[in-house]
């Protein structure tokens, strides 16, 4: 692990979805860019204090010279945006595999610059938009794919929160700090942060690609000097419109991410805080709930993310997990020489990284633009 | 009463809305322009024949001829969006206290005149926007007036509805029909006969005016005439920003109304399908569950609205009955020479009718435009 | 109207149900015991003062001589209920149709003496239990009757207040001293006002009829005379069994009155606070969600019971008119000689007002019995 | 671990719980009584082969012998209910700590042996009734604590599912099998396996404990062997009455666990199909809504339960997991010599498990009775 030392928040999380199912051993790290810190967290952490480094550099090397048997398979990156795009491509071009917060880089040019790494690697990649590891997510998507809901016409996606309607940053909440910090963050604060976790919902769910944008982008809190707030109105690749919310400035909102798809014949709604839970809208026929372990009538792809019986409820932590194990069964199938089977390759990977920091770009000059529509270019 | 025939839906409710609080009572009436229809109507609804006209026009001449004592006083229109200025530019010029369905009129011009019709007459004038009947609802607009919520910061409404979903106007679906039709709903099908309702909330309960528009505007299913879907960005007169949807092709949703309003200590979120309750939203403490007739907390407008003691859910037609009921205590108020209590005098009038056709008018142009933002003007 | 003077709650609640559709028109009454507040409340009401009547009997006698086109032909009896029997009966002896509030009379005694009447008489009778007027509750009932729920096997009901969890009865609060008291409510005070709603609600939806009883029935709050709390096993004739709570010491609980109704295949719930929403539950499938006005899924009873389209909410008022209306269409009926449909007839009558008397007698001796199950006896 | 071999439930939760938050190795088991399914499972969990034991008495016995450093420290027993006791038993008298699935024991006879066995010992014990690892279900039970309710004077608790509404234990279904076999389960199906957890939420959230139980117990699905529903009457130590409702044929239903307590001055009501939401109920002012994660207005317990901000939901193996992290802070707090903090030590113990057996036996005492009223005794 790149990152996720004492005081950090993601990485935690992250350690949590890899050991959740049992799959990953956490068997060193670069834990801080300070050596001491690195030090004391791996030592927290029950790492061995050999495979403790002082920076991801040195890891890479070190690892690198262990026998094959010995040395880390996967590399998690969790630190701030701007030290992303360094270790990643250092990770690949290492022979490892790459677990990675979003988003993937601090800019779209690195992240183009990933991609053609990775590719040339060849090695497994994972770009940790978590909404997507819900079961009933899934089930969304496969739903949409289904065509049982006609062809989609209207997308609305939102991520409402409330933790930043006061200036923050000025004093202990590092997470505050380090995300409204343009040399951390990128150009973009909430649409950095949450608005590529709504896109890539959107795009997941309903399988389309925006084609352009027409976007609101605000700094509401005096003083802070990245988006703190924006929205934005879609157009996709099959003619469908949509809504894109993003904020962080809606006092006494959590983290309700939420996703709406409606097609000629149905709709679908999906929101975090009843995660567990997937509505289903029909034109002509009363609605339904599809449940997280709800049996037979479910996709394969959510029974194959669901550890519980139905109405034991699953949560972030699981649906983390669930990249973490699906990535896991990629990488154990390719070292057996197997094929991965189409349920586990469901996870975000590096085009989605592409696409999510196209996506950061685009919203920010849209709304800098006068012009109404951007194309969405990468 | 004028239109609400036979096969009419608005109709009907509005006479429920007038009676609901035995504090109209119908007694004459031009329910269709077709003269044989308006007679069968009336005699349904038990109005003396002689009271019941072949138009308006007749019914205005001869109820101006009956003694006062006698003599309707408050004529309410309920017929498409085409035959709303004439008969209401007559009654009120006949001396009449008029009671419109929205939207006013059929083009902003239309309703400029009315507003100087109206506003030499001296007559009152109710526009029913139902939504803003709610106990709820007005308890929202207090709640925003009091500065609890500090300065507000984003406004989201939004209307989606999925009746449009086909083609519904070539057959017997009369509403439809109507609706859809450019000759009889004007320039917009839904921004006109949803948008204005989101808009008109937006700002009762915001307690701000919309300033500038960026709206998407679209026609999504084949061969209809008029507007059944958009968005649009919001720019309000204190520098908040915010999104309104309204939407007649979300397949599988009915008519959930919702509105969510974010200050900087907190916010508020309502939404139709649970009528009786108002969501406030805190930064720094649990959020509160306001409901109709929960008492003390409430204020006065709230109180005043509602008629049943809290868990007894009242709903739409109670809503829509406030409004009459409100214009009714201030009809009544003027004839004893009295001062209307403020509680009374909260429902939509002619400047929301002026400002609903504005709305109109400025988010098809904006629909329509290259430009980004279009000045709202009127 | 015998009853619902000034300060009086149910009785405004039954003059809005009455004149909601029109269907009736308040023509005299006796609104008081006392002559002058009766006077003062029919003038509030605009009842020509002739026939405003100092006392329930002088109402009977004078209208008796009213020629039969002017007399009044339903009356609506809404006094506390040592109050119900004997205008019922001279009512029903007088010729006249009667609709009565729950629970029926003071005693079983009297409530098998009124049912002789009314036979007798053959006036129609109708008692308002409002929760068996919504919708979705029509709608429960009819899917248990279609069979698709499989045999009954349980059935859960509750019906949860917290307005008596302090000492009310001392003061101003009239309902609370009327209802506490067992010179006016009878020998039950929570069982009597609430748990006969909860007991006709659950066999009326589930079809069953309740067979024994084993209670615990209590006095929560100091020096009340009254049960304000208890809790009821139950076995039905079919052999199902289930659950009734009534209390009204629920701190922070409205009037949220909920069943729960499973079967062999599936399952059904409906709560007052969701009113328009019908659960319905099913083994091996995803459950469903039913909604008021939401089409032709809905049996004959819900759809003829909505008078808006799905998404536009009714309540407890409509709920309480449609008993009111059914009435109205029995009663017009009769006078052309026409067969009642159905639908109509659907409405609370005598056999539930002698069962429901016979549920608070044998409720609360259960409550006093050492006895484990108490046979209910009629 | 003794048990939780392949094809078994609950044997994975624990795991999960236990890794979750890297406070536990599992280093050893005896995962079968069929030493050869033991030893599939080991290998599939990746245990030192001579670690995977092919019985329980095998797994002390070796443990024992190895040095301290490496020998096991806590055993974790998740057999089906006839297999509790004895591994238990040896295991504490081993000199183990031990975690053990409810219900405790296979009789209250053993249950009371235990408690002997577990004092004498000294080692530290567990019983894995997960829903108080909640930690809206930790907050209920603080504000309960705290006296801002008022006394206690309603508890009501209920588990229903719907997974036994058929004969399921003829086939394949291994769990339907051994949960309804008395000779696996013990006197009770429904009661044992859901009915103690919701009797141990009971108690746990209302800090009460039960006096009297007057129960129906049923056996409602044809050749089925032990009951699969039933309802208890309660009464509490402190005055306090109570429904307890635990049924396995409510088609459709889930495991939506639900309790609601009621004082003086206010309620609370937690479900688990809504388990980071607390709602907090006031008599006089409007109702509040807690959030898992929702700030300092949490207490310290609620707090220390949660590992991800407010709106990330947590679940059931998050639930799971707090009863394995706080036991681990005990037994790490033990070797160090230190006091273990109040929040650590909240987790289900001895006690708790001998309570559960009497409340099985009395429970089921009581449907067998035609006494009203059985005396909860131990």
């Amino acid at each position: 692990m790149i990152g996720g030392g004492q005081g950090a928040f993601i990485g935690g999380v992250h350690r949590i979805a890899a050991q959740l199912d049992n799959a990953y051993e956490l068997v060193c790290g670069a834990f801080s860019s300070n050596a001491e810190k690195s030090k004391a967290s791996g030592e927290m952490l029950g790492i061995a204090p050999e495979r403790v480094y002082a920076s991801y550099k040195e890891l890479f090397e070190k690892e690198q010279q262990l026998p094959e048997a010995q040395r880390v398979q996967v590399i998690s990156i969790v630190t701030p945006n701007h030290v992303h795009f360094e270790p990643a491509k250092m990770a690949l071009e290492s022979g490892f595999h790459v677990i990675l917060d979003k988003p993937m880089t601090f800019s779209l040019e690195e992240a183009l610059q990933l991609r053609d790494v990775q590719e040339r690697s060849g090695m497994l990649f994972c770009l940790t938009h978590t909404y997507t590891g819900y079961p009933m997510v899934k089930e969304a998507r496969q739903l949409v794919a289904s065509g049982k809901l006609g062809q989609i016409r209207k997308v609305y996606v939102e991520y409402p929160q409330g933790w930043l309607s006061t200036f923050e940053e000025g004093g202990e909440n590092k997470q505050a700090s380090w995300r409204t910090d343009p040399k951390q963050s990128g150009i973009a604060g909430a649409m950095g942060d949450i608005g590529t976790h709504a896109f890539n919902l959107a795009e997941y769910v309903s399988g389309l690609a925006v084609t352009k944008i027409n976007a609101d982008i605000n700094v509401v809190v005096d003083g802070r000097q990245l988006d703190d707030d924006g929205a934005a109105l879609l157009k996709f690749d099959n003619g469908a419109s949509g809504v894109l919310v993003a904020t962080q400035v809606a006092a006494g909102e959590e983290n309700n991410v939420r996703i709406r798809v409606y097609g000629e014949k149905g709709g679908l709604e999906w929101q975090q805080e009843d995660a567990n839970t997937l509505q289903v809208k029909w034109l002509d026929r009363p609605n339904e709930i599809y449940r997280t372990g709800g049996g037979n009538y479910l996709s394969s792809y959510a029974q194959h993310n669901t550890r519980t019986p139905g109405g034991h409820p699953e949560g972030y932590l699981e649906a983390f997990a669930n990249l973490y194990r699906n990535f896991a069964l990629c990488v154990q199938a390719r070292l057996k020489g197997e094929e991965p089977q189409p349920e586990w390759q469901d996870y975000p990977g590096i085009e989605d990284g592409v696409r999510g920091m196209a996506f950061i770009e685009n919203v920010i000059a849209s709304g800098q633009s006068n012009q109404k529509w951007t194309d969405f270019t990468i």
